[in-house]
């Protein structure tokens, strides 16, 4: 059984570690930081947690001890906080921005601030299993990628590795209003946000060198692309809606076959039929489909942004760093609605 | 051609009512004041109100010399606002809760804090039309009620008024999330809001005292409430569902008698079916039904929290106020979706 | 391992079943019956169940010869299915209606046709295992609750139990519209559901029997309820809000206290603060506060009407009758949102 | 007062044109003809439209003799109605599919059947004022553009007939269950529809060849499309995201000063920052933008898809037929939520 330490315990993706934590057979929560909530039982904050039974949040990552760390801190909070933890030798698993991208001016560029451990950045892994399961194995510091990463790269990456896409591509992505976190703000106001579809991120949403990057590593060059997020009256759950062009030749039946080939050992994808959001709520699955409209095939990629979007992948990351079967505890089924 | 002024126009119910007044034949708002927005042009903060042209928010009150005043600013600004108002002869139609509760006492009681303005509390006039429609005619400062008093009352009132009830109302209230008003907090946070159900107010919702003082004025005695206000994911509209034990005798047939008689010369109240809130949806209507459930009768009141419970009631008193016929500006029939 | 069949599998009880049960470390289902999608593989049918293999859906109930059986079906089916069934020694558990009344009258009153089998009717043990555990264990046919029923009688029958209520009380419930069902309907459209709150029901819902007959066998005397079901905009999850007057001297600390009493070895009821639906979401938790409003107290329950409500209850039926411990194959924390 | 039958009058956009009707000063509805609801009050099918008073819905058009005839059947319908209504002398307004296509042989394709009424397509003018004004003026027979085609070809026109546009188009649409109509379907049963984001119609909708006939009239060649249209959880409302590449030196800023010109004097049409969906909601508004995305401009088109996208541009199309204001009866503003 190895410990774990969850920090940004009262957040989103924090709650979702803790829940998909709380029924893990190999992995024990034992720390939990707060800097909110710090002093408070985690069930008073969350009573659906109530199988943590009398653990106490507390106010910093100054005391975790652990086998593991899950950091799911606001974003600039991890580069302050990873040096410490790897010197006492906890393996972290960074749920935020802070280490995905490998070049500092990339950080500085889109996150309009400096990058303050610099020299981590090189060791840390991507910890998009499906792509890099070899190098997380060993790793000691995962930067595990974001929910609008995580969906286009599983529909992309495939692709692009076997040229079959050319020039642009356009990820028109739907989202649910978690992925904006907890804290209040107009534009995730019910009354604001249950009434209209909001696009946003222009002219360049964060995540975008995220993506750009990883592709670059992948294919014969780069792969510029036009992405524009929109929240979307939901909760959970994100679909991007990708519109590539294809080599001469390419047609939807043969982009299923590459994705079918490339996931044929990778238990959290599936390529079928066009997804529902619900079949993925809660889990570690993306779904993915390719449909053929107006002659050119489009992609859609089907995910629980808090699950393969974040904290279940987490989870998935941590059974690889501790050679555990990478299902472990994230075996439930998705809902049918 | 009257002109008027908003007072808190950037709040909902500030854009609803000049929605609403944007295309009133009898009334102009030559006047929009908004702390937060003071300096802007209207259309650029609300770009769907655009037919008021160039008009520009200004930062108080101090300037509004127009004939009516509309004010809807948050919670204890109209009792600094209004005496100034009524001494330079402009007429207030008041969305608040300031001067609704004729005790100074109540007021303190149910808000936390002394009232500033006792001098005018007994001039000021409740404008529920469909009760009060005498008492407004003259009046130069009206009480708007709130919206879960008007679809209570509406419902309430003729049944208390023929002694038809007995003993305590239960009043189980269902209300769109945008009656929380437009400012973020965690409970209206669509991530929290959309997910749920959120019975809120407990022990005593403020407007309790606003409903009881009111039935008092009408029946043989005190009508004690138990009103549980709860958040539903909607944006728009209230559905109050109100239990209530009949006097020996009294039955769904003979109340939904009384309440159609009671209203036949209202043309904003409906007696018929259960309703839809979108019938009611950007309208001053309110739809009552009654049915029987387990042998006693059921009262259903549905209304737009923005609408009848709030903006078009304060424009159905204007011109009652005004002396025109008091569905001026008012005729727009509800949705069916 | 008992082996079981889900009966109904394409229905949203059945494919809830089939999802609690897809990670059950005791149960494995070995056959699956669909009229509407026999000869279909279920994964084809419910791409999110792909857990299950190859599994084909049957036609009818005639090869089911497993240890446990799931009734998932609709209403009347179960009683021309269950006695050949038990005869084959298979043990039944019913999610409909057909056992859940002893009386047959009442259940020809109640579901307008006569009932078919009314040589099991006193046998079926009610299922609602917080209140009859002990008759369970033993049984060949759980009736399974309803899903009002199960939210209802958790919070009443303790307070009934210790003479807390007097007189008739309130039952306000709020359900998503999943309880409907997945046939289309014109108030399950979605245009036409997800903008209103539709109070349903009247003049006597369906369930009101059920729970006055297990109320009656818990308390002094009858507890007369006035029962209103009302369809929210949301897709699972369902709170009940009721109204009770106290016994002279009652009050919400008192029940409270009766309520964590009552549930002190129940662990998947639990009595706190006003629960949010998601926490109960897809799992066998009831969440229960009592909260003083008016001077009254007021109780709140919540759960999933796919999960404690219906599907994650009957495991836990069938947990009992296997003698597993009752939370087996349950121990999925909830939501936070 | 010009006199108009409504056809189709228990539909969604039947129910919408009666709502805008009620309140238009210069056309009377004196008939409304409803198969399904034949017989019945119009109040008592739609009691929120009780301004018509007692008009009853009749059977079939037979007894149509009004001024104008509002065409909202079910697809297929109009053709078979069309020709003895003109013969009659009744302009017609079809808010169908059957006479926006001139080439009965495209027509066969996207719909599945022969055309009936090949006599009146070429007399019939695509009505979308903003594009052909002058021709809808005199014309017997208006084909009313569908919501899709509306959003997009308002965005779409200018920029190609100013061959802004090079290639393929990339449409993703985003639209409110109302557009399926009020016939409930499997993919529009609330507990579907609400949870998910739903891509539909490929590999071709009904739509694209509507569309890319339009576009073929104005540019200087074909624009083929990339149409994906998607069921989000919200009653109305549509919103087109449209990715196109633009001829060298063509940017953001370009494109909106070609759209502002080309909408200078059409009252209905903005261009401005990224709109809401309430703010057209009820209205016949299509409000636009631009933005700059990854270096390349997106358009976003935003309306109210029974409102610009249906019955109100059917009433704007009725008001340019009888030669009045093209705004009267559509002055209404859009909400702010």
């Amino acid at each position: 059984m190895a410990t774990a330490a969850v920090l940004g315990a009262s957040g989103y993706l924090g709650g979702e570690l803790l829940r998909v934590l709380s029924s893990h057979p190999e992995i024990e929560v034992t720390q939990a930081v707060s800097k909110s909530h710090a002093g408070a039982r985690l069930r008073d904050v969350a009573p659906q947690l109530d199988r943590f039974g009398d653990l106490v949040l507390t106010a910093n990552a100054e005391g975790v001890d652990t086998d593991l760390a899950f950091l799911a801190q606001p974003a600039g909070e991890a580069m302050t906080t990873v040096p410490a933890l790897l010197e006492r030798g906890v393996r972290v698993i960074d749920l935020g921005a802070d280490y995905r991208l490998k070049d500092p001016e990339a950080y500085a560029l889109a996150y309009g601030r400096p990058h303050e451990d610099v020299d981590h950045l090189a060791e840390a892994v991507y910890g998009l299993p499906e792509l890099f399961r070899d190098e997380i194995r060993g790793a000691r510091l995962v930067a595990n990628p974001g929910c609008y990463p995580t969906a286009t790269l599983l529909a992309l990456a495939p692709l692009v590795r076997h040229h079959e896409v050319v020039g642009t591509v356009v990820v028109d992505a739907k989202s649910g209003t978690s992925g904006a976190g907890a804290t209040p703000t107009p534009s995730s106001h019910h009354a604001e946000a249950a009434g209209t579809v909001l696009p946003y991120g222009t002219p360049t949403h964060r995540h975008v060198p995220e993506m750009t990057s990883i592709l670059a590593r992948l294919g014969p060059g780069p792969t510029p692309l036009v992405f524009v997020p929109h929240l979307v009256p939901l909760v959970r759950g994100l679909l991007c809606s990708i519109y590539a062009t294809p080599r001469p030749g390419g047609d939807a039946a043969g982009w299923t076959e590459i994705l079918q080939d490339a996931y044929r050992s990778s238990p959290f994808v599936s390529v079928g039929p066009v997804p529902r959001l619900p079949w993925a709520s809660g889990t570690n699955r993306c779904y993915l489909a390719v449909q053929s409209a107006g002659g050119v095939p489009v992609v859609f990629s089907a995910l629980d942004n808090l699950g393969k979007g974040g904290a279940t992948q987490a989870v998935q990351n941590a059974n690889i760093l501790l050679g555990l079967d990478e299902r472990t505890g994230l075996r439930a089924s998705g809902f049918g609605i």
